[in-house]
C-alpha cells in the first residue's frame, strides 16, 4: 500500500510557507489506517517495550493504537494543566512557537522501556522534550516511531542517541 | 478484570467539587488498556460501523485503538483552528466552560455509519455536539461508546435517539 496516496498536503498551514502533511485523510480510511499501524508495529517489533509515550493530540492517534497492537501501556504527554495528578513539566520550542509539556510523575516506573510515538518528526523539538520527560522519570527510551519524518528538518539530529523509526519520509 | 481498580479518582480537578476520573492509570497498564478496548469492541460488535469519530484529546486514546481493533477509519473532532483543511464548526457548552468543535467537511461521506467514541459521558454536551457535526456531514450515528459514564449527570438525556454503550458506570 502506498500510504502517501492517503496523506493530504495542505499548503500554508498553520503558517505561510509550511506544507502541512494532513494525516486525517489516512485515518478516515479503515484499511489504510489499520495497515499503517500494523507496519509501524513491524518496525518496532524487535524492541523490548513496556510502555509507549506520545504527545497530544495527534501523537495519541498513532501511539494509542500502536500500544493496543503491541499489548503495552500508553502514557499521554500533555500540555500543561491538562493532567489531573502530580506532574513534571518541561518547556520547549516547537515548530511554530513555544509551549510546556507535562507528564504524570508516576506515569513511568524506573527502568521501564519506553517507545516514544508521534505522527510527525519535524524539527524534533517536541520529541526531544518527550525524551527528556521520560528520562527524568527514570524511563529507558528504546526508540521513537513516527508515521511521517520530514527529513529536511533534520529532527534526528536532536535525538542523537535514539533509534528513530519512520513509516514515511518526505 | 475489574477496570475500576485501574481508574484513579482525583478530587477537586479541574474545579473544586469535581471528582475527576483519571484514566491514565488504566492506560499505562498494557493488559488493562488492551482488555478495556477489547471489551468496548465487544459492546459495539453488532453495529455496522464505517468510521469512528471522537473528540480531542482523550477521545483519541479510546476511539483510535477501537477503530484499529474494528478495522474502521477514525475521524478526529478537534478544537477550532487545529484542523488544516475546510471544516464545519459547532459551538457548545462543556462541563466546565464553552468551546468550539470542528471537523473536516470531507471527513465523512453521506450515509456512512458512524460510532462516536470518547473516554467519558458526563453531561453529554460534547457528545451531542459531535453527533450534530456528524449528522451535518450526512453521517448516520449508529451509537456512542464510552469508557466511563457518570450516570448521575444524565448525559444520555442529551442523546435521546442514540444507542449509548458504556464500559464502566459511576
Amino acid at each position: 500500500m502506498n500510504f502517501k496516496d492517503y496523506i493530504r498536503v495542505v499548503e500554508d498551514f498553520p503558517q505561510p510557507g509550511i506544507s502541512f502533511k494532513d494525516i486525517t485523510t489516512l485515518l478516515k480510511n479503515g484499511e489504510a489506517y489499520h495497515q499503517a499501524i500494523e507496519e509501524m508495529r513491524k518496525l518496532v517489533k524487535d524492541l523490548k517495550i513496556d510502555v509507549i509515550a506520545g504527545p497530544e493530540a495527534r501523537g495519541f492517534v498513532v501511539g494509542a493504537p500502536l500500544a493496543y497492537a503491541l499489548g503495552v501501556g500508553f502514557v499521554p504527554i500533555r500540555k500543561k494543566g491538562k493532567l489531573p495528578y502530580n506532574t513534571i513539566e518541561a518547556r520547549y520550542d516547537l515548530e511554530y512557537g513555544k509551549d510546556v509539556l507535562a507528564v504524570h510523575s508516576d506515569a513511568i516506573e524506573k527502568g521501564q522501556n519506553v517507545l516514544i510515538a508521534d505522527d510527525l518528526l519535524a524539527t524534533g523539538g517536541t520529541i526531544a522534550t518527550c525524551v527528556d520527560l521520560v528520562e527524568k522519570l527514570g524511563g529507558n527510551v528504546v526508540g521513537a516511531a513516527f508515521l511521517i519524518e520530514l527529513s529536511e528538518l533534520q529532527g534526528r539530529n536532536k535525538l542523537p542517541n535514539i533509534n528513530v523509526f519512520s513509516l514515511l519520509t518526505y
